[in-house]
């Protein structure tokens, strides 16, 4: 456990570099349990492999399509990892998981198309439908035990519905979907002709007792319609290195893509140190993942357990990503006055449910992230308590 | 001359890292004087700021608009490096200049719109456009002198215009601008309301003979129509890292393309790693710079001198850039024909004028990069001189 250990966090490196909502972003003494971005430094074959990079003194430019490794790296590590069979020539890095799902929508989408998005899920899939200029239309996605309800998934779709945005593992309620929900979702995109956005940023990121299964495990021809997506910011804590990728199962979708994400022009792309970074990752950097999930894990175990103690809280057992998504509507304040309140009085921060994050079903819920220290997180877990008592008066 | 003596070029590294129609693109044997980046490796300062943000074990998020830094550096070094007075918190670091100019063109056009782009020019002021939907109208930019004959400009203005690209130092010419020059463009897109795109991407590669001039030294209030763009791959060999900035002088506008960019949802944004190795160039590196332009200047006049005698081959002087332009169209050739055939025959590859890279009027020229040494130089130029002599025969 020796990387996950609380004495590995550097507080004055994340206080200087951690923004979008972590240490950098907070006044001092606030605990951030906020951004999906880990508190540990980085695995060192990664921080190896970028210095190996730079002593080399050349930034010259990067094939548009990535550098020539890249695509194998990321089809033997799908493989290997996920069972997902892939071509390696229908790989395209990009800059970022998130310009990865703009580029998408934009490759299949134009105005007046409309895109289901799940309600509660990260609000990426709405911004890439809106990138497009596209209609997102949210599909209530409510929990039923540890799985998402699909049985009204039908209802949703009309003649304009041109895409579907599978968040799998699921942000933030962190559910997996079985290979029936897969089913069930790809005969209604076969039915009605819909693409699918199968965001699986977070499918490294799962716990021991359920199995992460990728809509690809469907077969290559079903999966024609598919068009997935992965990032290197939740397993591997590159976000500042805007890394992702796009892989395709169709040679023409994949080119739809490389068109649409202006990569051929060089007005789009990935920066040569962020690919080498991702390879290393892929290549190298999978057995301290295992030990983060380790962490990860009891981390979550133990957050659970003290939440689900907390007065008036509820929460699920999230299979995946390292995000909890408790319900405090039994507060009776919207979700951003209770994070707000709670940060004043005790100095936790932690994301609030609602319309910015993730749709306007997540109203009465907080999300908190895990990925930091015990130490961090048992204090942040002890000021929400102390912040609920203070409400509870 | 240590940096840019031959053997400091490291042959071996761009044949495996320099693509984008350089080494690692080329068949063994070619040398290519194409791609505009530079054969020598980066200042040792910029190797060092990013190894030792690497050291630093974190790549967490960055702030969307940039580390808090970045403006500040960019705007210290173009007013001392010259004379253009910017606000720092206008400033936007983004991912490679071209992508800079697309979310400029994205910000003011809508499909029906019609921006000028020169002819010939960078393909990337058309791609732009092309990126908003807008239609580029193509200005015949004549040489006359050693300038740019602007005097036919206006009537390439109508009710449609909504952008005018301007290339200052221009590529592929390697011209300035005068004050007269600027003022006229000025005064044509003040009296039509036309917003301007300033790519000063070249503006740190001038000679002594000639000094740049920046539009923005007309002054802060008539440049509110002015968005402006630099990048680091010209003067400092970063292409790879893809990294440039936006700089515009009114707010509202600065807000429109930070909208238009997309990093505040994180879909757009510079990496971490890229915005440290640019404000290091910026900060640390123009001392490496000026030795650079020495060395330029030096490789102008000697390739100059012996283009200009080559048969059938005449060259004007360029006051900027890195980069010549001969006129060859006295061989009745396409220039993909010539450099084709002259690429076969003797082994050195050349850009080609044409609709691709520079507009329908750069049919007749090439374009030869001469970020080299000297020795790399002189056989490119070997190589192009008996490559004349098979067809003249």
């Amino acid at each position: 456990m020796s990387f996950f250990a609380d004495d590995k966090i550097n507080f004055e490196i994340l206080k200087k570099r951690a923004f979008n909502g972590r240490w950098a972003d907070m006044a001092d003494g606030v605990i951030p349990l906020t951004s999906a971005d880990p508190d540990f430094p980085v695995a060192p074959e990664i921080k190896q492999a970028l210095i190996e990079y730079i002593n080399g003194g050349y930034f010259s430019y990067v094939p548009p399509t990535g550098l020539p490794e890249f695509g194998g790296c990321l089809a033997r590590c799908l493989k290997e990892r996920k069972n997902e069979i892939i071509d390696e020539n229908l790989v395209l890095p990009v800059d970022s998981a998130a310009s990865a799902m703009a580029s998408i929508a934009r490759s299949f989408l134009k105005p007046g198309d409309e895109m289901i998005c799940f309600d509660p899920c990260d609000f990426l899939f709405r911004e890439a439908a809106l990138c497009a200029g596209a209609t997102p239309i949210f599909f209530p996605a409510k929990l039923k035990g540890s799985h998402i309800d699909l049985s009204d998934l039908e209802a949703y779709i009309t003649p304009k519905t041109k895409m579907l945005g599978l968040c799998n593992p699921h942000n933030p309620y962190g559910v997996l979907y079985t290979r029936e929900d897969l089913e069930h979702i790809m005969s209604l995109c076969e039915k009605y002709d819909i693409m699918i956005m199968n965001d699986e940023i977070w499918s490294d990121i799962t716990y021991s007792e359920e199995k992460f299964l990728s809509i690809l495990t469907l077969g290559a021809e079903r999966c024609s319609r598919v068009l997935s997506v992965f990032g290197y910011s939740k397993s591997f804590g590159l976000a500042g290195l805007r890394i992702g990728a796009i892989y395709a199962t169709d040679k023409d979708n994949f080119e739809k893509v490389v068109e649409s994400s202006h990569v051929l022009s060089t007005v789009g792309g990935a920066t040569s140190l962020s690919q080498i970074g991702a390879m290393a990752a892929m290549d190298r950097c999978y057995y301290w993942v295992d030990e983060f999930i380790k962490h990860l894990q009891g981390n979550r175990d133990y957050a659970l357990n003290r939440l689900n103690k907390m007065p008036g809280i509820t929460c699920h057992r999230p299979a995946g990503t390292y995000l909890l998504f408790p319900n405090v509507s039994s507060y009776g304040m919207t979700s951003l006055d209770f994070v707000n309140t709670i940060c004043e009085k005790t100095k936790v921060k932690l994301v609030p449910g609602g319309h910015r994050f993730f749709g306007d079903l997540s109203e009465g819920y907080i999300r908190i992230c895990f990925a930091t220290g015990r130490g961090v997180l048992t204090e942040g877990l002890d000021r929400l308590e102390a912040g609920l008592e203070f409400l509870n008066k």
